[in-house]
């Protein structure tokens, strides 16, 4: 969910520079077409999507016996460009990739939690977004215009169908692992439940089977604000002036959600942006308001408002249970992959009990399951905060999954 | 904070009818002018306001001796109608008055909490609201316009100091009880702090000395929302359209932050707008959001968008300890007012902990000090849907108090 690149708190990734041992290097994001005319992409809505272009980056090697594969799958904001440094930023205009690695860097690498040099690293962007990954402000095949808001309404069920295209594309029978927090995690665990024989084991953070009423209430809130910018024009914005501040607004308000109380308490408390004492004015007064509008215009420089729709629309509906009655038990009873899953105490968009909730139902689906609550003060950010309190349990957990493979 | 007239929880306040023994009947807002040429209102950021008029209401009877009056404040969006039914709401256009009583009027009439054939209740519109009381779309006298953002920024204090007057106005020495909810409750610390032989006593509920770092963050966005909606034309929108949109997205916020995780979930949870089963649309899907919107609409009807700017601006920068080098014991030790402290469990707007940390300055500063915190699903709310539970703490401890008085 979070925007990793711009993340403020205390606790910063380290960066490895790209001639780093411990660094994937200098990367290429790479396009592959996985529907066509003839064979499109059939969507949970009805619709069919056609043609598609899925965006990716691959890290490490696949193993002669192909066994070795971790999917990373990202969240909301995320795009492919995972680990390493983006060789051509410039070349796709991704100027924000300039001076920084890819989003969880200090994870995935030579001797890293997700080591390159055993596992076979893939990332790719996900449909409806803007990284590369066939999505709202692409051209309608149709009338040869951008989508807009004639893109379907897509689903993480619709990912996940086309991530598989993916993965057959790679020629990878069954990935190792899939690896995913918060909206990623519900991919992962789609993944596992529609595919359970293409998946060997999941690792799910910051996530749960659904998003609860708050949630659902924040992402409306955050549409209502992109939809109602006057530069929105039902979507059809492309060529013209962005809905720039609607897109901002929501970006500030999701971004309240990514913390937590303690955590904006200890970074910002009530300091005021110039002095000690009120300017008493209307506009920015304390820190972290001049934080969150920062972080909106960051943001709305380098996401297009239509995907952000779509990809909170997705994030409400996914409820893992939904196609079996609401019976999260039965919906996890077919998994096969052997299960990791995290929350982190002060997550309170996808609280620790409603990881707990999951956790409980694919026990007692007899699911391979492990659940661990992270003590951590960064709310829903700690899944991309907490790397190095979190990499002993990842790592035994894929070090026991390959043994017991 | 919430709107009192629109709480959708299955828990809704009682409507005594007019005619009911134990309601105060029908009511009419009174006026009266409080600052003048020769007598201006000094406020805080240094700037003088003249003329200030204020509206307020009263309920029962001064007692000979003066020694009875309850002095209701009310929070952010609220007005002085607290109980009855205004016999004058087409004469001020204030339609969303009619089928309803005032807003606490569960806990103000004759048996009541605050029970009206015993206590003098007044209740009166806050400096910079738009119920009566002088605010940003009152004629500024200086040019003969509405004085939109040339309105002076308010403060705690400043409503304080100016309700100060009204005291005068009313001939009370001492105001028997102080009684406030959220913003009113940190009225009522600010009163019996800077003026402790005008307060006999002080009941705050759902409040703390400051506003954390979170509800800073979200008060921005709601202000964001209302300064980029096209209609704002920087605070000259009167005679024209209103920026309802930005005031909508700004009361939408502000709602789910005065309900709970918890209240949501047993309300609206997931269940969809309509029928069972998802529409695929972006538009609203699920309850949750229709909720919200209605809300949202319902309140820029009957609220000034600039009023909204102003006073979270006042719960933004109140902060009890601030003229005491932020030493919080020191700023309580001079009070004399009995203090009773309510908080609820549910609440995150104000949560326990913040409740907590000023009952412990109080007792530390050798204030007689009662706290309790109220086990309650409902959130920041909770301070007025949790009537029945704290009418017991509310009435032994305004017992005690006058037989200590």
């Amino acid at each position: 969910m979070t925007d990793p690149l711009n993340v403020c708190l205390e606790k910063k990734p380290r960066f490895d520079q790209p001639g780093s041992l411990s660094s994937v290097g200098w990367t290429r994001p790479q396009r592959v077409q996985l529907a066509a005319r003839g064979n499109p992409l059939p969507l949970d809505c009805g619709a069919e999507l056609n043609p598609v272009t899925v965006e990716y980056e691959t890290y490490g090697e696949l193993s002669p016996a192909r066994d070795n594969a971790i999917f990373i799958l990202h969240a909301l904001s995320g795009d492919a460009h995972a680990a390493g440094w983006d060789a051509e930023w410039e070349v796709f205009k991704r100027p924000w990739r300039k001076n920084r690695p890819g989003w969880w860097d200090d994870t995935i690498g030579p001797g890293k939690t997700f080591d390159t040099n055993r596992y076979y690293v893939i990332c790719a962007n996900i449909l409806g977004s803007c990284y590369g990954t066939t999505g709202p402000w692409d051209v309608n095949p149709v009338n040869g215009e951008p989508y807009g808001l004639d893109f379907p309404v897509v689903t993480v069920e619709d990912w996940v169908r086309l991530h598989v295209r993916l993965q057959n594309h790679l020629g990878i029978d069954k990935i190792f692992a899939l690896v995913g927090g918060s909206l990623g995690g519900q991919q992962a665990l789609a993944w596992a439940r529609d595919y359970p024989d293409r998946v060997g084991a999941a690792v799910i953070m910051a996530s749960a089977a659904r998003l609860g009423s708050q949630g659902l209430a924040f992402n409306a809130v955050g549409r209502h604000a992109i939809m109602k910018d006057p530069n929105f024009r039902e979507g059809r914005y492309y060529g013209l002036e962005a809905p720039a501040g609607g897109l901002e607004l929501a970006r500030m308000l999701g971004h309240i959600t990514y913390l937590s109380y303690e955590s904006m308490e200890g970074k910002f408390g009530r300091s005021f942006q110039y002095g000690s004492k009120p300017c008493y004015r209307l506009g920015n007064e304390f820190s972290v308001e001049s934080y969150l509008e920062h972080q909106g215009r960051a943001f709305s420089n380098r996401f297009d408002a239509n995907s952000y729709l779509y990809l909170t629309r997705a994030m409400d509906y996914f409820d893992a249970a939904a196609g079996y009655n609401g019976d999260l038990v039965a919906a996890c009873r077919g998994i096969e992959a052997k299960m990791l899953l995290l929350s982190y105490s002060s997550d309170w968009l996808y609280p620790p009990g409603a990881t707990a909730e999951l956790a409980g139902a694919l026990c007692s689906a007899g699911v391979d399951t492990a659940y661990h609550e992270i003590p951590s003060q960064y709310g829903h950010d700690a899944f991309l905060l907490e790397s190095e309190t979190t990499a002993p349990l990842i790592s035994s957990f894929l070090d026991q999954a390959s043994q017991r493979g």
